[in-house]
Parts: structure tokens; C-alpha cells; sequence
């Protein structure tokens, strides 16, 4: 089945900051065509040229819109969705004051699938198609998850958290019962439609040496799925794994040392990182999830996205909700470029600040965010063959909006614009597989 | 004329920091009732108690939603409006790349009238119901936005620029035009109706000492109107002032030798600030706007709202538009709560960490913001006889919002969760001297 859709069309073919020109980093179409058959990308470009091949079929015509690749979130919890905006912690005290208590409840199947129905709910509603979700520590929790993903043929990535001390014990696993519980969520979910599995430990400080070697035989077992944890976030938890592993180098060598680092590792935050732990995330090819509204929010620090330019480490965006303050990519990618500014007021030596483009947050929100999931072979741009996931951006969703957008020149400045006055109310419709779901 | 407005209503009474006991510093009534007699607050309290009072009058009911004085906005600049989300610059950068190219066009009235008339609307459909603003160096364009607001009957102050060095010829204006200019204005629109005048010199830097006398001269003559300038806003400018002015002890110093320093002054920004000029601050009464998403998209630095807690200056939260992101002072104190987090990761000598509490917040949003601008005897809360200006909240503006606002217990997690989940969709209306205006 053929679909057309017309709008104007913007996709990423490379990171605008790698690319010799950057013009060869997308391709924009301002009066464009998108073809979608059976759920799949089968050609993209300017209608004016490719309308004659497709007389006589029906178009979904978006005038003043701007079709884009679905947003992918390359870092959140679903069950904290009900504790977005939890108020005054930083990162430890919001574990133990909120978070916990939270997880607890997602032992119980049907609750966990009824927020995890409103959590792609919102996901979708932001034009989210794709996300690396925390589960609980419970496989419930999971499964509950994916069965909804599952309904709703999305490519979403999530795992069961594994954690068996320094948290309360009602939320203890062992590091038996993670590998078993992980092992039968791996085996039957994992490939299954579109959806791939995480193993999860939820961060250094709450996983024994013991469950770190569990955790490095799943990987070695099933050397296709993910390995999806926090790493230096904070400076208190900094401080805390130096404490708890006197034996590493620095927080990523405890990783390294439990075999967790392979190109499908994703590490959220990594804020606080030695130039020897960019090159080594760069040598094991892992990825790192840039998540700024929780960075401001739980105030943990400036990521530093010039060192993962410098040392070509894989960076998508995440929301990192609950402690993120958004489902939406469009205002997560507002905050990374005041992230990113903020960084003038407090220099890092070696570093000559750039501000971070439109162009590349963009791009960082769809094909840098597939190539960080190792997913670009299936999703992140439109070219042929791709999963036909997609949003639908309203350029006029606000007086302002419409307002300012009428005063730009190039594409670049519209881009910049959108990043930072878009919010949820310009997400117009999104499509998975070419199919609308709001 | 007697109005009426059910629905939950609040508003502060105090500081929420400065009273003996937090629930001193507001009233809330879930179930409230609000009378309005000919634009002006005439009762405010519990529906139940209130009603037997009011039989036979008709009633505006409100459910599920939340009234709360208008939000009051202490620095912004209309002529920005069209530049608001301009990239990749700093404060100096910032003002020659786009704001004096940008200001330029406001010698023509007409144009600066449709821009003016655009600017309010932003206000209030944020539910901004009074600004200190910032004109352009023309006359014409203060004379455009007191037209405009005046036919609104807002409460609104303002005033043209003074600049007579360090930027283009075609925006400088002398000592003695700047001075007959703002005459001129303050004796044609100071008290005129609902409008207020500020003497407006840029910044130190782009005033000679000549000028600055004349805006001292100006106060001299009119005590009762306002000073309005920026001030410590970004390292560069504070080095710049450091080499114009060597003679001064400090930033702050420059204006208080300049005999700018008075109850009605109003320091937007105030971040790099040493003791003693908050000191200075305290003892000359002044007052200082908290721009939290100016200071982000600039880069400029992080506000130390509890300096100036403690050396109890009056502060009022400002969007600073075109800098500022946002004309939603909701969104803005979202920002101000993380900027205030973010001080965490950079902690100052002498301070002891504290979040930004959801009352602090609200109540800078509104009666603080009033008291900084000296106004709080018209605007600010609901007590009798003020102005009846105020916003209608929808609590279930997001699916999101609401379903976070089901989870929350106390009145502050509440407000906490509105602070950080509310945007554009939440304001409900805004009414004007008891008039609804969207």
C-alpha cells in the first residue's frame, strides 16, 4: 500500500558537525514528498519532481508543516511518570525520597501497564517514536511494557532494572534472580516485532560486583542486546562509587572492569568524565545519553557535549523523565542548547565554547539518536527501506511561533526557532510505521 | 458593578521566606470565591462562607481550574519581541548582531504600534498582566506602547532607552535629547490612567557620565518615577565596565555615584554581584529582576536568589524578552527553579544550597513582583481595593498536568508541579480591571 504525504520535509544524512559541509548533512525540501509503502520509507524528495510518478493517488497534504523522523529518547524511566516534577532533591535524595518508594509499585502487572500505556501515550504525543526505557526492578514491569509497545507495533528498547543493594530492600534483586528474570525477558522479547531489550543495571552503586558479572554474561550470551545504566551523573555519587570501588580508576573503569563497555552500551548523563574516559568510551564504541532537563532540574552539572565531539563518542538526547521535566524532545533540545551556553559562565579548560546548532540538536533528536541505539539500519531518516515513523510539526501552533518563524531566512534559523519556542501543542500528528496514532 | 468567580483561588500575603510561618505568607481556598466590584477587588474567601452575601448574582464558575492575581513581569523588551530565539550569542554579541539592527525600525511609530500591540497580546495570553519594559532610544516607540497598553487599560510601565555611546549612530541619542525625550514622556504618560514611566538607561556602558546625570536629573525632578537599567548580567560586561568606569568601586557603584540608586530603581539580571552590593542594594531600597531564561540562552551565569534573601532586596522575576525564551513567566519560573538547583554544581562561598520552593516561586510571580515595583499597594493580590487583574488557571490543560496533579497531596506539590508542567495551554484567561481580555 502506497502513502503519500506533502509538507515540508527535513531529514539528516550525517552529524552536521562531521560532515565537510555542512549542507551534505540533510536534506530539506520546502514543498516535499514523502512515500510510504507498507509501513516502510520507499522514496523522499521535492514533489514538484517526483508527483508525476504517483498520478492518480490520494495525498495527506500538511501545508505549513513540517514532517520530521519520529524523536528518539535515548534515556527514560516509565515508572516515573508519576513522579515528574517531585520537588527540591538532587540525585541521591531523589532516589531514596521518591523513586524508590515509586518502583515498589510496579510489581503489580496491571498497574505497571497502566502507566506504561499512559507513558507511550506521552511519548507519542511529543512525537516520540522510539525510546531506551528503565523499567522497575520488577519483570512485571517489563512485561507489562512491552506487551503495550507490542499492541502498538512501536521500536522501543527497555529492561528490568537490576539492582541488589544500597536501595530498600523491597526492591532488591539478587544477582541470581536478575540474570534469570533478564535471561526470559531477553528470550522473549528481544527481536520479537520491533522490540529489543536493555540489560539494565541501574547504576554502579546499587549492583554487587556479583550482579556486574551477571550482567556481563548476559551481554555474552546475547551479544545483540543492550547494556543501559547511569555513569557520573553527579558529584556525591561520584564521590560514593570511588568509595565503593577503590580498585577502579574512575566511575567508567568500574564498567569497564565488569565488561559492561560494547557498542551497544548506553550510559545516561556522563557529565563528569576525565579526557581518559571519553577516549575510552570512544575505543569501545559505547554511547552516551545527553539528558539536560534533568541535568538542571536535580542541578547535577553541564554536560559537556564538545568532549563527545572531540572524542567521537555516539551522544543522543534524553529526557530522562521522571527527573527530566518533559516527554518532549523539542523542549529537551531547548535546554541542551541552554546546557550547552551556560557552559561560557563556567570554562572548561581545552575548551573554546561553541554554541550547540540547530542542525545538530536536530540532528542529535533523530539520526545522532538512532546512531547512538545502533539503530540507523532501521529507523532515523527517511531513506528507503527505513521504518516509516514520523511527526508531523505545526508551524503556526503558536502566534509567536508563526510570529517569529515569518522573520527567518534560512532553514537553520527556522530550525532554531522551532527548537526553542515548540512545545507540545506543535506536535501536530505522529505516524508509526505510516500509520497516524493521535 | 459586582462580579463573581468561583473556582480555587490563591494569593500570597507575604514573602513565604520572610514570615514566622510559611501558611501565613498566602491564602488558598479550594473551593473560592472572588468579587470583583467595578474593576477592583471587592471580597475574596471561601465559596461556602461568602455566598450567602452575594444571593441573586450571577456567577462565572471556574471548576477544576485555579485564580491567581496576574502574573507580573519586572523587565522585558517589546522591541525584542520579533528577535526572541536569535542563536549562538552572548550579551555583547547579542546586542550587535540582532538587538541594535533590530531596534532600529522603532523610529517608525506605526510599525512599533504593531509590534506593541503583538508584545501585549503575548502578555496576556500568557497571563502577564503588568511589565516594566523596555522601549527602543526613540521616542516614537514608548509613545506606541503607552498608546496601546493605555487603550487596554493595563497596568504597565516604561520607557525609552537612553544610549548615547558604544553602539550604532543611527540608535544613539545625546545627553540633552535623551533628557527632554524622557521628559516629554514621563509629563505626558507618568500617572496618565494605569501607566507608569521608568528612566531607562541601557547600561553603564553605553551612557556617558553626562547622560547619567540627566537621568539623575530626571529623578530629581520626577521622584515618583521608576529607574530601570541592567546590571551585572555576564563576566565580559562586568570587565568592560571595570575598564569605562576605574574609578568605581564596582558595577553597582557606577550607577550609585551616577545618584541612580533609589527605592523605585530596578536592576534587571544582578548576577555577578559581591556582599556589598547587595548591601548597597539593600540599603538604597532597590529592587532586582531574576531573568532565569535569559541568563540560560545567553550563557550569562546563575542568579543567587538567596544573596539577595539574605540582604533582603525585593526581587521580581523577568522574562527579558528577546534574551528571555519565554513571555510565559510560568515557564520562566521553571527555569528560575532549575537555575537555582544548577548552583549546586557551583557552590558560592557562604551558601548553604536551598531549592526554590514552589510558594517562593508563585509569590515572586505575583506580590513580589508588585512589591519590587513599588506597586503593591494597587496590584499583586487580592486584597480590597486592588486592581482586579488576574489569571484563570486550567489544571488540566495536559493530560500530563493533570494526571501529575492527582498524585499530589499539599497545596505545594501542587504549585510545584504547575510550576514546572504548566505552559501557554494552562492560561485559561486573563482578566483586566475584572474584564476578560482573551
Amino acid at each position: 500500500m502506497l502513502q503519500l504525504f506533502r509538507a515540508s520535509i527535513l531529514h539528516f544524512l550525517d552529524d552536521p558537525i562531521k560532515t565537510t559541509s555542512i549542507s551534505k548533512s540533510y536534506n530539506y525540501w520546502e514543498d516535499g514528498l514523502l512515500v510510504v509503502k507498507d509501513g516502510k520509507i520507499h522514496e523522499v524528495g521535492d514533489y514538484a519532481s517526483l508527483i508525476s510518478d504517483y498520478k492518480g493517488f490520494e495525498i495527506s497534504v500538511y501545508s505549513g508543516k513540517l514532517i520530521m523522523p519520529g524523536f528518539i529518547d535515548t534515556h527514560i524511566h516509565f515508572p516515573q511518570t508519576e513522579m515528574i516534577a517531585s520537588y527540591g532533591a538532587e540525585l541521591l535524595d531523589w532516589l531514596n525520597t521518591y523513586t524508590f518508594p515509586t518502583e515498589q509499585k510496579f510489581g503489580n502487572k496491571e498497574y505497571a501497564r497502566e502507566i506504561a500505556q499512559f507513558f507511550l501515550r506521552q511519548l507519542l504525543l511529543q512525537g516520540t517514536t522510539t525510546a531506551l526505557v528503565f523499567g522497575s526492578v520488577h519483570k512485571e514491569s517489563v512485561e507489562a511494557f512491552f506487551e503495550e509497545a507490542q499492541k502498538q507495533n512501536l521500536r522501543m528498547i527497555a529492561g528490568k532494572v537490576m539492582m541488589d543493594r544500597n536501595a530498600p530492600e523491597y526492591l532488591l534483586d539478587t544477582p541470581e534472580s536478575s540474570y534469570t528474570d533478564s535471561k526470559e525477558l531477553i528470550k522473549k522479547w528481544h527481536g520479537k516485532d520491533r522490540l529489543l531489550y536493555a540489560v539494565t543495571p541501574r547504576f554502579a552503586p546499587t549492583s554487587s560486583k556479583e550482579q556486574l558479572a551477571k550482567a556481563k554474561q548476559l551481554l555474552e550470551e546475547y551479544p545483540d542486546v543492550y547494556l543501559h545504566t547511569h555513569l557520573s551523573e553527579n558529584r556525591e555519587e561520584l564521590a560514593w562509587v570511588g568509595e565503593l570501588f577503590p580498585e577502579s580508576d574512575n566511575y567508567l573503569d568500574v564498567y569497564d572492569r565488569a565488561g559492561l563497555l560494547h557498542p551497544k552500551s548506553v550510559f545516561a548523563h556522563s557529565i563528569y568524565l576525565s579526557d581518559s574516559e571519553w577516549a575510552t568510551l570512544h575505543a569501545k564504541d559505547c554511547s552516551v545519553a545527553f539528558c539536560p532537563t534533568s541535568n538542571l532540574f536535580l542541578g547535577s552539572g553541564l554536560f559537556n557535549i564538545q568532549a563527545a565531539q572531540k572524542h567521537d563518542v555516539r551522544v543522543g538526547m534524553g529526557t530522562d523523565v521522571g527527573a527530566g521535566t518533559s516527554f518532549s524532545i523539542l523542549e529537551t533540545l531547548q535546554e541542551a542548547y541552554k546546557v550547552n551556553q551556560l557552559r561560557k559562565a563556567f570554562p572548561e579548560e581545552g575548551y573554546e565554547h561553541e554554541p550547540l546548532s540547530a542542525l545538530k540538536a536536530f540532528y542529535l533528536a533523530t539520526l545522532g539518536g538512532a546512531k547512538a541505539l545502533h539503530l540507523d539500519g532501521a529507523i532515523g531518516n527517511f531513506e528507503k527501506g527505513k521504518e516509516a515513523d514520523f511527526v508531523v510539526l505545526d508551524l503556526a501552533s503558536s502566534e509567536l511561533l508563526a510570529f517569529r518563524l515569518a522573520q527567518c531566512k534560512t532553514l537553520e534559523e527556522k530550525l532554531f526557532v522551532i527548537q526553542m519556542l515548540a512545545n507540545d501543542r506543535t506536535v501536530a500528528q505522529t505516524y508509526i510505521l505510516g500509520q497516524p496514532v493521535l
